[in-house]
């Protein structure tokens, strides 16, 4: 089957997560958005549409036949089993799943750490708050989140997260390492003594040859000042 | 089989929207953490246990046998088709969990009204911050997300949200709104005139037998300044 997904065109954001299981997975996809103008139009097309019985939210989303399956966690719950990058069984499904939405859960406190009074307001506007957001995140929410997925991968063996092989919650944690690296290059260095496990398994990600390929392609949108993660000097003391 | 549910047992929280699922059901459920000290202390045994190999990240969690299943929006994935509150084929469960991921997106904005900075100050210590947040998030967060779910709420005949019956996603909506006219009795009231079939709902879900039961029980914990949903005169101007 070749599915369709739909995020925005110009950043990695939420939607990185889902592009990374579908390149690991050589699935067939089209990255509909990022396709010209025609693209993102089809993809608000999608949203607006007042007589879609379930329409998503936002993006992204993901169009597998007839099925729209919206929220990066659903997405990937949904496509594990297919791109055999999920436990298969009930209760392993559920606990990837778990792991998956603590992973969203820190998603949304590493974005407000450089907007967390409004995202109606610049960086700029709000950067003592964003200051001392970034303290705390880094004093008690970055140990605290990747001490978890430091303990649940020593806990299983120290290869994977989940179960005896590759799945969607190791490419995450690879995407969070990733970006905690390019928005707080200097706290990241520093922190990442303390979770040798999750600095290995960004090693071993990256290394995998579907992997390493996307990286090198025009197809991973880069870093930017727009995303989920921006680099602020001051924020990165 | 008889549930064990884990939540912090001073506040509704997130764990609510379990606890609601479970009451509608008629389940035989433990609330554990309620049960005296001993029940608090079993609730955070089971979180640092280091020999457990899927240990929740933090509450609520549930236990149903072996399996322990935690995040809000996972559990209710799980229980519902054994609680007969979410549809029963594939599409139609991701749909249900599609929706109550959304309304997770839009607790974690509630929370952050008033406190947008931090969770490491008082609210004292950040009120113009939460003024300005609060602002943005009636003129620019609640019509999105309330709009959103009344345009489906309509789409699919008005009376449930989800499928041709009652679901865990009416329960949730009820108690967002529930929390919304607590922490924000002036604001709620003008903008439920732009949602009359969630309020609708709401009323209904009230007034099940079940429900009510459980509304006008000591199980129920009553709202305060220490969840989600917090009242502060200058916020609901």
């Amino acid at each position: 089957m070749r599915y369709e997904f739909y995020y925005h065109p110009t950043v990695q954001g939420r939607g990185e997560f889902v592009r990374l299981a579908l390149e690991e997975a050589g699935a067939d996809y089209v990255d509909v958005a990022r396709k010209g103008k025609a693209g993102a139009a089809a993809m608000f097309k999608i949203i607006n549409d007042k007589r879609s019985a379930r329409p998503p939210f936002a993006p992204p989303f993901l169009k597998a036949g007839k099925l729209v399956v919206a929220q990066t966690a659903n997405i990937l719950f949904y496509l594990g089993p297919q791109l055999k990058l999920s436990p298969r069984d009930e209760a392993g499904r559920l606990w990837a799943h778990q792991l998956q939405l603590s992973i969203t859960d820190l998603v949304v406190e590493i974005h407000d750490t450089h907007h967390p009074i409004t995202s109606w307001l610049y960086y700029e506007e709000q950067r003592p708050a964003a200051k001392r957001r970034t303290r705390d995140f880094w004093r008690y929410r970055v140990p605290k989140f990747l001490g978890y997925f430091e303990h649940i991968l020593q806990r299983n063996g120290g290869r994977y997260l989940v179960g005896g092989r590759l799945s969607y919650v190791d490419l995450s944690l690879f995407q969070i390492i990733e970006g905690l690296r390019y928005a707080f290059p200097k706290r990241m260095k520093r922190f990442e003594k303390k979770v040798p496990g999750l600095v290995a398994l960004h090693d071993r990600v990256a290394a995998r040859p579907r992997i390493k390929a996307y990286m090198a392609s025009k197809r991973r949108i880069p870093f930017s000042q727009w995303g989920i993660y921006r680099y602020f000097k001051e924020l990165d003391a």
